[in-house]
């Protein structure tokens, strides 16, 4: 970064962000120049502060600024059942329903043979360490709730095979047609894990 | 900046960025955790590099390291032909084309009376002061390139009874459907002008 045109190093720096193309960098490479130099201060330094301040927890891999975290060792949370999700976003996602009041475990990703990630690849070894602790709270469900693409499912039956002969019950979230949508618009795999899923009235 | 969620705090900052809503402000933010720190050192260089190193051409405005700017300087360039653009980002849109070895002239805005932007908030005094100028390659001709929009149509109406009275040529650039558009696909306003203007074959 020590020559050439910061404008053009800006703008390629941008682009490198997930869902920043060529126009979008640039557009934002304008805007930061436009903008107050306090505003861009406090962007860069937000920026770094994530990356000192926000590690992972030890118990569940979720991002924290104290480990373990704050779902980890909060005393209102259930600790016999798990939910577990591929990516710390995914945690916000679900507290957002305010209706899951257990602990989490975050794999940091899913198996994805394609890309040459493997379960070895991903925090398992962490969730059957926390599942066979024999503790008086002992976990008795682990909600799989990977995402519901191929990687996610592929997971999912993964775990459902290594946690299922421990004694431990595995749940996977629904796969359904979207509150609010429309059929019209639901393509066809939603449409069959909807009807597949279908309960009584 | 000083307390508070780190995480919570980027996607503020990020929010605050132009075409950044709240989803796209998380998965960046995500991103930044998961990036490696040298690569966010740089980004945030980047940032704090165009705040520090560029600046604004006293002649046209235009963004430049150095000032005046290689396009007000370059002896390969016309004087007498000047581009006149609403903003620094359009020079380039401009130079693509690879067509145009005139000088420019950058508005930074565009006449917009319900934003409360006017003539006197635009770079106009320094347009007329190079058209003034008398020297042996004096201007000729101002093309005025803002943008196909009400304001910009505005600016370049303003534009034009302004300096024509000082015996320089005021041409407007073309409207029209776009190359390789569908005239299907092409707005009512846009399919007007192509007919308006219209030239023999």
């Amino acid at each position: 970064m020590a020559s050439g045109d910061p404008l053009a190093e800006l703008v390629a720096a941008l682009q490198r962000l997930p869902g920043i193309g060529a126009r979008s960098a640039q557009r934002l490479a304008f805007h930061i120049l436009k903008t107050p130099r306090e505003e861009i201060d406090g962007l860069a330094a937000a920026m770094l502060s994530v990356k000192d301040k926000v590690t992972y927890c030890s118990i569940c891999s979720h991002i924290t600024e104290i480990d373990p975290c704050a779902y980890c060792t909060s005393s209102e949370r259930d600790s016999r059942v798990i939910c577990v999700v591929e990516q710390p976003e995914n945690v916000a996602a679900i507290e957002k329903t305010h209706g899951f009041r257990g602990r989490y475990h975050v794999l940091m990703g899913a198996i994805a043979p394609l890309q040459g990630i493997g379960p070895d690849d991903l925090k398992i070894k962490g969730l059957l360490a926390r599942v066979g602790q024999g503790l008086p709270d002992q976990v008795q469900e682990i909600i799989v709730a990977t995402n519901p693409t191929v990687e996610g499912e592929a997971t999912a039956l993964y775990l459902a095979r290594l946690l299922k002969p421990l004694g431990v019950r595995v749940t996977r979230i629904a796969m359904g047609v979207p509150v609010g949508g429309d059929l019209d618009y639901t393509d066809a795999f939603t449409m069959a894990k909807a009807i597949e899923g279908r309960r009584e009235m």
